[in-house]
């Protein structure tokens, strides 16, 4: 038996992954608005179903995290990161097919979390039982942890790791999700930035009231606008004291990673449709994986409508992410945003909901990651692209600190992950399968 | 035949005008929405109906103009100006009843323009119904001019004036609405703000984008908080270079006229559910209604739903309105806005639509304002309060440089203009009948 004889029936296979894909992109598990809490079930069924692996849900106060495994007595342990849960897929009138119906155009296949992450879970199980009808077995132990709360911050996992640290114990992991770049090439990340969300308000009256009234009663999106500006500058520096003082300076080596990164920065733009970047070459990329970062994420007030009504709002809201870079943490972050708001005096504002977690960083000279590169290599025909972090972020300290930690995908550039018409390519797909039992077959000595 | 059996009659037919009032307060002619344009048609048949008035419907690219006369031949014509659009009646569940059908609760009457202003126009109807039939007719030439845009600005009404000259000429104005004050006084007002709306966009990109991008990506929802800021401080000045110059200060009568009005600073705050005012005292009435200024509207960019998006939004808006003084113009501070916007680089920000007009303001001096407040007083039992003018907009100018206009109605201090729960009472609405037959029995000589 031959690895070759696996991407052979992978190809063969392809219409039935397409399939099964569709059965979990079906349900809307939109975690931010507390609909399609069903996936959990619908995944222990369908990794029963396929791959025959271990199941059991556990309970949350949220989503109930799925863990699955596989144990064959090997020396190593491999554990797979994913998430059940999307992002909601507004605005809706932007999608040229149903978000929650997988869409099959070209070669391509369209709907909310297809790429974030519900198809790279697919090709992951698929990998799976693939492999296994092949050579009987797996040469490595696998264990799935798929929670159902990534979009909305992980509330529940760290809970669940400390709870059942057991159930955690590996050699590496290989993170959600990942996509190939603008040249086609695949990649691989070694970190992830950390994140802190807030949703931020403000109350100011029991209703909204004349604009009249203007010259004599505060505004509460003047107050929001003017607690906002006071945050960031136009330089997009960060205004809070203090933010940047744990910043740890990336490393020689991770400096020297930028270098090999393609960035094609006008294909990018066209992509996006934006004008420019805020900076060009080396500078953009080191901004870009380094920097920490402070985002507006949402504005609410007043009236929203057509044409013109003249009030002064009643309430002032904006959500906002800060993105932190190693050593920053969420909690020494949201300490200094409020004592920033205090000393600036914008009491007014209210902090109505929060979540976030640290960043992670896995070292360049990670054995691990020279298996993954080899076997990509072989898979992609190409050197796959090491990044020292990805620009996003996710609960990937809570692995980080027991075991290296890897992200790779079957995204490709215009994935559209948390937009409109999101995608992936079914080539990425049926790639992403083969590396991944090419990396199994590593194993297999 | 005396003044006081048109009174009594006014007191024993309360139920007709209820239901009669009900009759356009179920059309939801909410102008910025393009609806409910019918209210037109049965403005003029209630008119035909109720005071057999000449009538006329004006088409214009928007909303029709109501046109109605009764010319008896006398020496003196007044006009009545009022407007059939309303707000907008958002948010829907603030409001304790439907906002379009009228609904009694004990002596109040709710629905949306009960107050602003269907509730004025019908009371000033049925004065002239019950004075024709006491006294068979009016002792004066009555006019109504009833447009449908003034919510939006009053787009079509300069044309129709500069078209149809004649059917403005009048000797003096009641102008839409007003409202008792807080100690149930009557009040006046011989002017009015002008102002100047602005809907302003950035389109950044084709899409939202994923978050991780703050760091290189401008967002739009930064850039319209940076511009808002430059606009005006937290000491409430408007930063707009020359936003002042042409500010014609109030005369010392003008100023005088600020210690007779009564101003419940308490009662206002837990009306509105304030904590406080930008100040207080003669300082606090005179920025009420001497200061330009400046309010945000409305704030919308990206993700306003439930719990946490990352997203970079691909557009940010915002709504603003500028309330102009004598002798300011919507067109000059237009001109210092945009050139705000480019001196300061704003060049991403996009005026989407702007509509305005000139403040207007009567003198002191004129002898109508004697007539109202001697046959209001009359009727109130108090005298009338003068207000130099009012704190909102409208397009009195039109009128203005014709003739004396004076704003008084039928709403009182919580009547929720623009607010859910808009009500007047049946008291005030009563009282405003009789004060208006009263000034027409003042020219029955």
């Amino acid at each position: 038996m031959k690895l070759e004889n696996v991407f052979s029936e992978i190809d063969k296979d392809k219409e039935n992954f397409i399939e099964v894909l569709n059965e979990i992109i079906r349900i809307p598990s939109i975690s931010a608005q507390k609909k399609g809490i069903e996936c959990a079930d619908k995944l222990i069924s369908l990794i029963k179903r396929e791959i025959g692996f271990n199941t059991k849900k556990f309970e949350t106060p949220g989503y109930p995290i799925v863990y699955a495994e596989k144990t064959v007595n090997a020396p190593v342990t491999l554990i797979f990161y994913n998430h059940y849960d999307v992002q909601d897929p507004s605005p809706l009138d932007k999608w040229d097919s149903p978000p929650f119906e997988l869409t099959q155009k070209d070669n391509f296949l369209y709907g909310r979390g297809v790429s974030d992450n519900k198809g790279n879970l697919i090709a992951r199980i698929f990998a799976i039982k693939i492999y296994q009808s092949i050579f009987g077995k797996l040469p490595l132990n696998v264990k799935f942890i798929i929670e159902g709360e990534e979009e909305v911050g992980s509330p529940h996992l760290p809970d669940f790791i400390r709870n059942y640290p057991e159930l955690i114990e590996g050699d590496f992991c290989i993170w959600e999700s990942g996509h190939r770049n603008a040249s086609h090439q695949q990649q691989v990340w070694l970190g992830v930035k950390g994140i802190l969300y807030l949703n931020l308000e403000i109350k100011a009256s029991n209703r909204d009231i004349h604009s009249s009234w203007g010259g004599v009663i505060e505004n509460p999106a003047w107050n929001l606008t003017w607690a906002l500006n006071s945050l960031k500058n136009k330089e997009q520096k960060i205004l809070i004291k203090g933010f940047y003082d744990n910043v740890l300076e990336p490393s020689e080596k991770e400096i020297e990673l930028l270098k090999n990164i393609p960035f094609n920065e006008k294909l990018y733009k066209n992509n996006f449709g934006i004008k420019s970047f805020t900076g060009s070459g080396i500078k953009l990329k080191s901004d870009y994986y380094f920097t920490p970062t402070l985002n507006i994420d949402g504005l609410d007030s007043g009236y929203k409508g057509m044409g013109a009504k003249t009030i002064i709002p009643s309430t002032a809201k904006a959500k906002i992410d800060f993105r932190l870079v190693p050593n920053q943490n969420p909690n020494e972050i949201l300490q200094k945003f409020e004592e920033h708001l205090r000393v600036h005096g914008f009491h007014q504002i209210n902090i109505t909901s929060f979540h976030g977690y640290p960043p992670a960083r896995t070292s360049i000279a990670s054995p691990y990651l020279k298996i993954i590169s080899r076997t990509g290599e072989n898979v992609y025909k190409k050197p796959l692209v090491v990044h020292p972090t990805k620009a996003g972020s996710g609960p990937m300290y809570l692995f980080s600190n027991r075991m290296d930690c890897f992200a790779l995908g079957c995204g490709y550039e215009r994935s559209n992950n948390h937009a409109p018409n999101e995608n992936i390519s079914i080539e990425d797909f049926l790639l992403n399968m083969k590396h991944f039992t090419a990396l199994f077959h590593y194993f297999n000595k």
